[in-house]
């Protein structure tokens, strides 16, 4: 395709939010008109299935669930009066406890004013506050944030030392649905013991996060927690920061919340028009398809050219990959569905790995990530007439340009700035080209039933850790481990009790294990 | 495979590390001996040429320049007296510098001691530094450590912004090896204008790290810059953390870094052994070989379970896809090589995409990277006899079986604790995994044609937003993008125009744009 005719199918394609003053660009996606032509009936299925989604629909057959999120952002389309009242008293709920947290009219027993919060939550309850958190709190916020996400004891340690001596004016979030998820659970637990051993009361300083009578909700109403907001039931952990998952850490921050929910509602407005050609949503969707021929051949590459959209891409990582990576379609077959996604930032990740993107192999296409505003204020030049801006825009047009010529398609968005309103549209805009795409490939993009799968293997190894520890202390000689195995009942599992033993030694925890540790036949457990 | 079988299997190719205490384990790489056997006329092949690297042939033919990052771990090794010299010596100049800005007898001029380090630098001037700084960093380090790594305006602002107040008492480091990488050149001019506005003396506060009379060391010398440390020619960004890159920083932070050293030397000696079952680089290029069928066919998924190793899968990501994506052959033939290589960390991830990795898309295999230590001292009980750790260590295995079962394959590296010398070893270990993987599929695994294709493209772009400029203000009437295309000498280029156009009005720069912006025929440009 020459030049001419290349701007002419980007003029072509070139969607404008005027409101938002957003563009996306499909045109070096290779597709042409007999596919998108083909695509059609598809869309119209689609468009159909996500207006009964929004109604109310159970969209997530296997568990019995509306999916609501985008009634966080309309409470108008709640599908009940009771929905639409909840939205609007959280939210207004959530304004009020963060304003009187910022004037101190709520505070810690041992300090005038929080300073800090530490933010427990894995997944759903990570990811969302910790992008937003890098793309637009100020760089001095009222309350200074902090997250374990993660079940790691250095982990955990890392973040209490960065603590020290503001424990006392911490305010801790715990996030959990169930509240019987354990990673989030044992972040609790650890930070309790540390509030316990510096003789603070945990319960003045504790918000939960969970769901209407979980096991969290009960700990934090038994306990007297200083507050409780609701993650509803029919707001999934992927979809969750426009709710208070995700504002109630934005607003303590100082984030105008108002703003990423009026973005949010914007984009959902223009992503509800069944047009293919008019609705970004579709396009994206539409490109994703192409790219990857429906079944995820090729992997999306996501690079923001601006520092702080980091955790963007490993915002969409989770949303992309959770929803769409599934094994069966809605009518049973196995397909092995997903898209694989990474990506940092440009143009860092143009000296990290641009040059497989380019010349390697071909199994990926990307989506660039434009801002227009450099930065507030006005910029030096580097070089006669020439900014640090002009750079990071020039090496955004040479790579994608580059690429295309190597046959490499990708999606171009461009944004006016990085500001609560823009980053509420972002999320709205791949929230539903996710359940577009979801759609298309006849999939359910609301449920996770692999993640089970782990969790109860897990929890399989710490039953055996358990039985395996009373064979030992049981016993008095030491033990091969096929012995050992023997013992516990699990003579199908000795490389497992390795592994736990193996830990366990090395955390010098109930075990000793004399011999090769190289060489596992070699080894003899007794207790210590 | 029954468990007892698969116990044998993982018995009988467990590989371990005694002085390092370090595991590896490709048992669940369901690869046979029929395969094995196959690649051991490659693998000798592999390791006669990784010898003659070694040993200063050149081996970055395209580039004229010999390979020796390995020298650096062992200086013995370097193939004249002259390199051996110049390694020992800026060790101790290192240790020396770090020694005395540590105790004050280097300080800045306005200031009792230097507080804190900005870091400018990209690629692998960056990823290194970023990730050993996570991974070892003490939690309170006598230097705390920024990354300016990259040319985003609001993102240098952001940085110099956390350091207010405290600008007169960091040490700036610019890291580049030509000094003509625009990024870095970038940030330092910005910098530069901070120190200036504050009426800071930047060369007293300045050092730089660079290649033997380039532009930047020219530049420093004349300047009179506070010091200078070599990037040798025979390192390359991506393997250049074990030298100035990556130690200066290191030791500035109070790690040690003759330990890293060490433990890189000590796996190099292990992984130097020309025998693929008892050499764990050779057991790891064999099951990405495997993996992927020497063409890159399958993602490399990285998960450290540990959250000071987030920053390795990006470290990785880096040194993976930039030495193996290449389009051609050490012969000339058109290969597209590769393997994508993307991750975070576990059990994080495992409620971000796991849910694609065990039912999804079946395009990737998997690195567990296990430590085997919590944390320093005890670990409370968040259940009857069972840690925080415990379920850390309960989810990687349950993970992994629960992949393996459903056809997933992984390997696992386990480690005793995160520390320099483990650091060192694991960088070591990925060096030369890589370095032999690329002699099996016959690349060149130490050059990146392919950034230099974005660098010309961009460079075109600016060249184009001068002529730009220039007819804008020449022009007394408004011109539409085809006028001004024509008037630029560049008619074929009118959507680069209207981009840098877009990006231009953004930033209130030079020229109005009026119209329609989605509908760049709308437009007419004139000056501002």
């Amino acid at each position: 395709m020459d030049a001419a005719a290349l701007w002419q199918r980007y003029q072509e394609w070139l969607y404008y939010h005027e409101g938002l003053d957003f563009y996306l660009d499909v045109s070096r996606m290779r597709f042409d008109s007999e596919f998108v032509e083909a695509m059609q009936p598809r869309f119209e299925k689609a468009f159909q299935e996500m207006e009964a989604l929004e109604g109310g629909a159970i969209a997530n057959p296997d568990e019995n669930r509306m999916v609501g999120h985008y009634w966080l952002r309309d409470p108008d389309l709640a599908p009940t009066p009771e929905i639409k009242q909840q939205i609007v008293q959280t939210l207004e709920q959530i304004e009020a406890f963060a304003q009187k947290i910022h004037s101190g009219e709520i505070h810690p027993p041992n300090a005038p004013k929080f300073t800090d919060i530490v933010s427990i939550g894995i997944g759903g309850s990570a990811l969302g506050p910790q992008f937003v958190a890098q793309a637009i709190a100020p760089d001095f916020p009222p309350l200074a944030i902090h997250f374990i996400d993660n079940t790691d004891p250095a982990g955990i340690d890392r973040i209490l030392s960065q603590l020290k001596g503001r424990l006392n004016s911490t305010l801790v979030l715990v996030i959990s649905k169930s509240g019987g998820t354990p990673e989030p659970r044992n972040g609790m637990v650890e930070v309790q013991k540390a509030f316990a051993e510096q003789n603070l009361n945990f319960s003045p300083q504790a918000v939960a996060i969970t769901g209407e009578s979980s096991k969290l909700d009960r700990q934090a109403n038994s306990e007297g927690w200083l507050a409780t907001f609701p993650m509803e039931d029919w707001v999934g952990g992927r979809t969750s920061e426009l709710s208070a998952v995700g504002l109630l850490p934005a607003a303590l921050q100082g984030i105008d919340i108002r703003a990423m929910l009026a973005g949010a509602k914007e984009m959902d407005t223009a992503t509800r028009l069944p047009n293919v050609r008019k609705n970004p949503a579709a396009l994206l969707a539409m490109s994703w398809y192409f790219a990857g021929n429906g079944k995820g051949e090729k992997d999306m590459v996501v690079l923001p050219y601006k520092d702080s959209l980091l955790l963007f891409s490993r915002y969409l990582q989770q949303l992309v990959m959770e929803s769409l990576g599934k094994e069966k379609d809605l009518d049973g077959n196995i397909v092995y569905q997903g898209i694989a996604v990474y990506g940092n930032k440009g143009s860092t990740d143009q000296h990290a790995y641009v040059q497989q993107l380019r010349e390697g192999v071909p199994n990926f296409f990307l989506t660039f990530i434009e801002v227009l505003e450099d930065r507030q204020g006005d910029s030096p030049f580097v070089e006669p007439e020439v900014t640090s801006g002009d750079y990071l825009s020039g090496l955004l047009q040479g790579t994608r340009q580059a690429l295309y010529e190597n046959q490499r398609d990708s999606v171009t968005v461009t944004i006016p700035q990085v500001n609560p309103r823009m980053v509420g549209a972002l999320i709205a805009l791949y929230d539903r080209a996710v359940g577009l795409y979801g759609f298309l490939v006849n999939i359910n993009a609301y449920h996770q039933p692999g993640v089970e799968a782990g969790k109860k293997a897990a929890a399989a190894i710490l039953d055996l850790q358990r039985r395996v520890l009373q064979a030992v202390q049981e016993e008095g000689a030491p033990l091969s481990l096929t012995e050992l195995a023997h013992k516990a009942g699990a003579s199908d599992q000795i490389e497992a009790i390795y592994k736990i033993l193996r830990h366990l030694d090395a955390n010098q925890r109930s075990v000793v294990l004399k011999g090769n540790l190289g060489e596992p036949s070699s080894l003899r457990v007794s207790a210590i």
